[in-house]
């Protein structure tokens, strides 16, 4: 059976399969002590095309496929136990996209640590993690390198996962020191661009914000209502620091620098425990404020998220179309992920304004996907959003149902999981 | 179905099955614009056990299961759309153990926020996470709240999966501002248990360390003899810092009193790049300098991971029973993340030193799982470890089993996976 897979791989790939034994065992050696087991073939695919072709050969004849970057891996991940084809991503070594503004960069999987950071020099960022080889990001991705977990990680797979592969009834929780000082901010700017624009700039800047939040004018007129806050009517930042005494005054600093270049008004510090706690008790009943300054009327609060460099236009354009609807919607966000919601005000005695909201949230939807975002920032899928996720996901949500089925093959953990219909 | 389901779940937890109408409209609410839904019954188990039960009972009946924290989701989450059992975890609050020293938190599902890092206050730490609402840590953690990818965390999954579940062709990595100033710091300490205390103290400080490097005396008298290093023969430490000039300065200066408190000697800084790549490029060429130091000699090079409170005792007891053994094993690890190497020399002219080898690392392991780590650090499973995976996941093997059939059917994709016999 491996053999005709073969067959049909060197029709596919031409003299990109590579059948010597001096490549096959190359292919077979470990950096550590175990002891030498070659592949029948190594292929050299080179795109994300030829690696589904080849897959799905090897699917229809039941050989063995094995990854290889740099081998430099050390407990023999890529020995050739059963024979079979290695794939070799020495020809995957693209560059594809580096985006400054979201600080990400993508790229084919035969790319390596050394070779990416000496690609990305001129733009002032770097990717930090050092396995000490100078692996491939494919391997590494694929190994884990470096992380602490063995196996699957389970734990993520169940973090998210909403009650629908099991019941969480024990969790182990990471802890921070409290910080020895807490530096807290706010300050407005004239439009909802230039409040985006300056936290791209912190974030890009590297300081370390415990908290950064948007609110919009509309919701800054509630807050202003409910609890005096005595803000001027525009858009706003909220920020804080953690940290020691000269660090939270250094990054105080070096943020009012930042927003300064964004023309900020208002910029005020509190490093008081109570003016602080003033500061976020005013952010975190921002959302009864809303409702308070609309007596009687319900709310739906959606969100969503978008890659950061699109944030300021999925918020303006958000603004926008709420603005030319018949209800209201303030608008607020931990704009340092990217993510916004919108509280969109249903009057129960207006028929219309359920659907005026939902239709708000649709184009809300379709925009973040069309922006490479997500359907839900972080209040999850539930029923509200689980008929976005096919469109979201494509083939992805097709394997999260696989998982599904796997791990609850009775169908009763929740119901808002991958291949459930609305109910 | 249901309703012998019910019927059951009452033998079991008696008056703790709520069959009224107000505690079902209760868990049949959303804090959003959803209509009331109400389950079947609501259930108040108080013990893993009791869960563990009503789930074997909903399965054996096809009854839906639905988890409650605090019920503040906003997308409808907990709708009993299907009727069923609502599992509220309002009885299992408690705090089950504080590992300062690891700066973890084991708890119960109902325990929330608020009510955490009050009990914590006196320790000095605190669970920084916050998504508005005074939500259940289990409910956080089933809908990863504040977090932003809808639907399973595919990405997590194949990340580490070492080639077992897909290929990877593609990457989307995060990247860091190169940071305005370095600082990388070198010590050394009488006793690995000196050397160690001063890591944890270092974590517990919050100080922003990028690297954290340990190496024993063994492997500073080989990088001595590779690379004229000139360091004394004892157990180090090295350290990085990335940020502002004034922020490093700050920090290592601070890293300066922790050390000191060890009884650290010989401390040194280096903000000059040459000095600081002298130093990395020491660690780096750390493994070349010991496999030079035993010519002719192979190595099987090892790595266990541990809490951090058991880091001390697990090197200690590592380096006691290698040097006890015919073969040589300097020690060196990434120890912020409690990870540590054994380099054990295997001279092939000697045919009981990999049997020795073996088992030293056999010994690594089983030690590491009775200190609740893991059986590897960083280097993965491969075939290497793979026998290890049972022992230390449980039942949790058999679901990563579960999910490797669920996606790879023909089970063609790598062979170091659940299930699969060690070659």
């Amino acid at each position: 059976m491996i053999s005709d897979a073969i067959d049909k791989l060197k029709a596919l790939l031409g003299d990109r399969l590579n059948q010597s034994i001096s490549d096959r065992n190359l292919h077979g050696q470990s950096e550590s002590h175990f002891a030498t087991t070659p592949p029948d073939a190594v292929a050299y695919p080179t795109s994300t095309d030829e690696v589904r072709a080849i897959v799905e050969i090897c699917h229809q004849h039941s050989c063995p496929i094995i990854g290889w970057g740099t081998g430099t891996s050390l407990e023999g991940h890529t020995l050739a136990v059963r024979g079979g084809v290695t794939v070799d991503f020495a020809r995957m070594t693209a560059v594809l996209e580096v985006s400054p503004q979201d600080m990400t960069v993508r790229i084919q999987p035969g790319v390596t640590r050394e070779a990416l950071n000496e690609e990305l020099r001129a733009t002032g960022l770097f990717f930090p993690v050092d396995p000490g080889a100078n692996a491939s990001l494919g391997g590494m991705a694929a190994t884990r390198a470096s992380g602490t977990t063995a196996g699957y990680d389970l734990t993520g797979l169940f973090v998210g996962s909403e009650g629908t592969l099991g019941l969480i009834t024990e969790l182990t929780l990471r802890l921070q020191g409290q910080p020895e000082a807490i530096s807290a901010g706010v300050c407005s700017f004239d439009t909802i661009n230039q409040a985006v624009a300056a936290v791209i700039d912190t974030i890009q800047m590297g300081l370390p914000m415990a908290r950064i939040e948007f609110i919009d004018a509309a919701t800054v007129a509630a807050v202003n209502q409910y609890s005096s806050a005595g803000l001027p009517e525009l858009p706003h930042l909220l920020v804080e620091f953690h940290g020691s005494e000269a660090g939270v005054a250094e990054q105080s600093e070096t943020f009012g620098l930042i927003v300064a270049e964004h023309d900020a008004h208002d910029f005020k510090w509190a490093t008081q425990a109570e003016d602080r706690s003033a500061l976020w008790k005013m952010r975190h009943t921002a959302y009864y404020a809303v409702l308070a300054s609309h007596p009687g009327a319900g709310a739906m609060v959606t969100d969503i998220c978008v890659p950061i460099s699109k944030l300021a236009d999925a918020v303006e354009q958000t603004s926008a179309e709420i603005n030319q609807s018949s209800i209201a919607g303030p608008i607020m966000g931990h704009v340092g992920d990217g993510n916004f919601h919108a509280i969109l005000m249903i009057d129960p005695e207006k028929p219309d304004d359920l659907k005026t909201a939902k239709d708000l949230s649709e184009r809300m939807v379709t925009r973040a996907l069309e922006m490479g975002g997500t359907a839900t920032g972080e209040h999850g899928i539930g029923v509200g959003k689980l008929d976005y996720m096919a469109r979201e996901h494509g083939h992805g949500w097709t394997v999260m149902s696989s998982i599904k089925r796997a791990l609850d093959p009775q169908d009763i953990m929740n119901q808002n999981h991958p291949g459930a219909a609305r109910a």
